[in-house]
């Protein structure tokens, strides 16, 4: 070997060592942090503050004048300008629809309002006082089912700009008893802190990691030890995390949008683009890939987050108490995150899966509680350096998980891609439909893959 | 030499010739597009139009009733949320601060409005007809000057949130003898199609570019085959374009946003990270690098750009008829492009330069003319793949050109970067202050900076 060869392969061995030892920086596992379980929310100063530990029942209940207001507010609908000649959604929300939607909500739904008010009042909701903050909350027990063993809390997480509106198809299913699963649920449905009628966090900071803690507390409070979650968009970033910090209080964790945002993952995003069999079986390699065309799509649809990572306050200004910016900037996610195509359609296919009545009563919470610029706040909790190296996906998870993957999700990751954080997922099927609000545009298919997921957990004898 | 040293060395050798084969690809100038002058924005059909050359004089004219429901809309002052604590305008619009100001709005700036009007009609307005598209314009003739030789025709043109009262405090200083100049300007202040008083377009792909074209058939209509241009934000792109495409026509640019957006600008943006005294004197590095924090301060403030650019008409209903959600939106701007700094004051740092009543002014063109759908259109016309592909900044041009750099400009190159493009940057100063919107910020300075500009150009003999 000459020189110039000995020195090459000096320098060869000293690449592989560098990359071996920067997969193993990689892929290390980190150990949780101590979670700091009473941190304070509220205004003003802890020491002050008692927390209240009372379990109170609430309801929504507006009184005419509010809908009249709203009414109104409806009835001005703003000089928009025409879309450009032969544009559909691809501009962003159709004039024409949103003057056709703005129509129905002022003439139609909310003529009902007493009707659709009643049927958000359906199921019993509470609130009590965590950290500061009072947190509402569903809480639904199965009817006809007297042994314990044979019912499992199930806390469900929802998501921006979604609400507790988002389960209200699954509940039924999920507390009555049938034929695939020996068990019922009992189901708590929380508002996120910040997001409709629970209160917002007075301070900076509180992060997905630290609404994963109130929600912990939460089921603390209602006498829960052990429970199944469910999760979708930030519901899936909370969930996780609560399966991460409390590995020994979740059962199983079945989120709608599994993520691991941990460096390897980038990693084995790449390789899996050059070698795609590696990641994923070939039937599904469209899912994920290419990379480029995802690229794209993530490209154009995060606008909405980029202005909410950084400038929650001023966008949440142009939206509170404003009814139509409301329902075009929230309507707009229902159309493309249910199917990218649909920008192609002048109606935004918007009523392919839902009804107006179900987005509406939707937007109605963000409207009735002023809480979009407190929900937008989230995205710039999350989104920032001192938050993002906490790299909190390296703490792997042993809680059983599943990870269904629907068509049109907007961010899909593979499990050979999540597997370095989720160590034990059960359960992941790929769906040629469904898109990011699952649990509204398709509530059978999610309520059975959570059942089939449950169904591998479950045994009578063990439970508790 | 061994086997493996002589394959290396082979490989070294092809590594060289593609690195020098893509330096060339990068370096080699573009020759100019066939520019199509006559292509048609208006509605319909282009074969049933026949464009109304004439000249009509143009007025501010809004009855009481327009601002009375403007004070209405005012008054109902949304119930946002109290910022965190702690917080200034870190997470966008401070809301007190907003109350504040719309209360100034409202019962102080409105209740003058008679004046304000007549402040903002003091000088001749028109209207023309430019490829299907009316086309308003200021039109601001100097005084006291016979000569056609000392009187220099200046294109002016404003950005994104601007409008033509961004030049309001330059004019008279422009358009009037004084001794630093031998000669007067006679200024043309275009409102940018879709901008206030100017028509939007009707059909999709109205670029800057195209914009170029529509700005010299505006010049050419009032009679100047030869003129000076300058501008600011999207005014500095249509600006460079227009000295790109019409080499012929412009004297000078004079850019407070000079940009290279060609491949070897980002090139050498990224060796002068590692040598930044091949870009830039060791005083003026600042302006430039260190990049990271560059990139950071473009990231938090890209938000609106990142929306605008992908989905401008869901943002653009959430703005239209929303005074208060547009002061908010607009003024963020005014405060964190002036000075990054002033995110970390509770009032924005907004009358430090300017008055309110200015930047009223300013968003009362885009309220009065319902403009921000369209003038966030130009995003999205702007960025996106077919027009980004184009690489107009390829083709080199040798008009003179100034690209004065003032400090907090958010987006900054340096002139080594800028003269692959821009082959003949006359007058390029730093200076230590100024923000995005200079010319509202330092009139005087920035008249100053045209000036020394252009006596460098002008010779009484040859002009013409």
């Amino acid at each position: 070997m000459g020189f110039l060869a000995r020195g090459i392969f000096v320098i060869l061995t000293l690449v592989a060592a560098l990359l071996f030892q920067q997969y193993r920086n990689l892929t290390k596992p980190v150990s949780a942090p101590k979670i700091e379980l009473q941190e304070y929310w509220g205004t003003g100063d802890a020491d002050n503050y008692t927390e209240q530990t009372s379990v109170e029942p609430f309801e929504l209940n507006y009184d005419e004048e509010v809908i009249n207001t709203l009414k109104s507010k409806l009835a001005d609908f703003p000089n928009l300008p025409q879309p450009l000649e032969g544009a559909a959604f691809q501009y962003g929300f159709n004039a024409d629809r949103l003057r056709e939607i703005i129509d129905y909500w002022r003439s139609d739904y909310l003529e009902r309002w007493s009707k659709r008010q009643s049927y958000l009042n359906q199921y019993p909701q509470f609130k009590t006082q965590i950290q500061g903050l009072d947190i509402h909350f569903l809480h639904v027990k199965p009817k006809g089912v007297r042994n314990p063993k044979r019912i499992l809390p199930l806390l469900m997480l929802h998501g921006w700009p979604g609400s507790v509106r988002e389960f209200y198809e699954m509940i039924p299913k999920l507390t009555t008893r049938s034929d695939e699963k020996e068990y019922v649920f009992e189901v708590i449905v929380p508002s996120l802190p910040g997001y409709g009628f629970s209160e917002a966090a007075a301070k900076q900071g509180l992060s997905p990691a630290k609404i994963a803690v109130i929600m912990r507390n939460l089921m603390a409070r209602l006498g829960f030890k052990k429970y199944y979650v469910h999760g979708g968009d930030w519901g899936s970033i909370v969930g996780n995390l609560m399966a991460t910090f409390f590995q020994n209080e979740v059962l199983g964790v079945h989120l709608t949008m599994c993520v691991n945002s941990a460096p390897i993952a980038t990693v084995k995003t790449l390789i899996g683009s050059l070698a795609p069999s590696l990641a994923v079986g070939d039937e599904y390699v469209s899912y994920y890939y290419p990379l480029t065309e995802k690229f794209k799509l993530i490209m154009t649809e995060t606008g909405y987050m980029h202005i909410q990572a950084t400038k929650p306050d001023t966008i949440g200004a142009t939206l509170t108490g404003n009814p139509i910016g409301l329902a075009a900037y929230i309507l707009e996610k229902f159309s493309t995150w249910t199917n990218p195509a649909f920008r192609e359609l002048a109606d935004g296919g918007l009523d392919q899966y839902f009804t107006l009545d179900m987005l509406l009563d939707n937007i109605m919470i963000y409207y009735l509680t002023d809480s979009i610029t407190t929900s937008q706040r989230l995205y710039s909790e999350a989104f920032n350096i001192r938050e993002l190296t906490k790299e909190y996906d390296r703490i792997p998870t042993r809680v059983p998980a599943a990870c269904p993957k629907f068509r049109h999700e907007l961010f899909q990751q593979s499990d050979w891609v999540l597997q370095d954080h989720y160590r034990n997922i059960l359960h992941s099927k790929h769906y040629e439909n469904g898109g990011h609000f699952v649990a509204m545009q398709f509530p059978e298919i999610l309520y059975t893959d959570i059942v089939q997921f449950v169904n591998r957990l479950y045994r009578r004898e063990d439970q508790y």
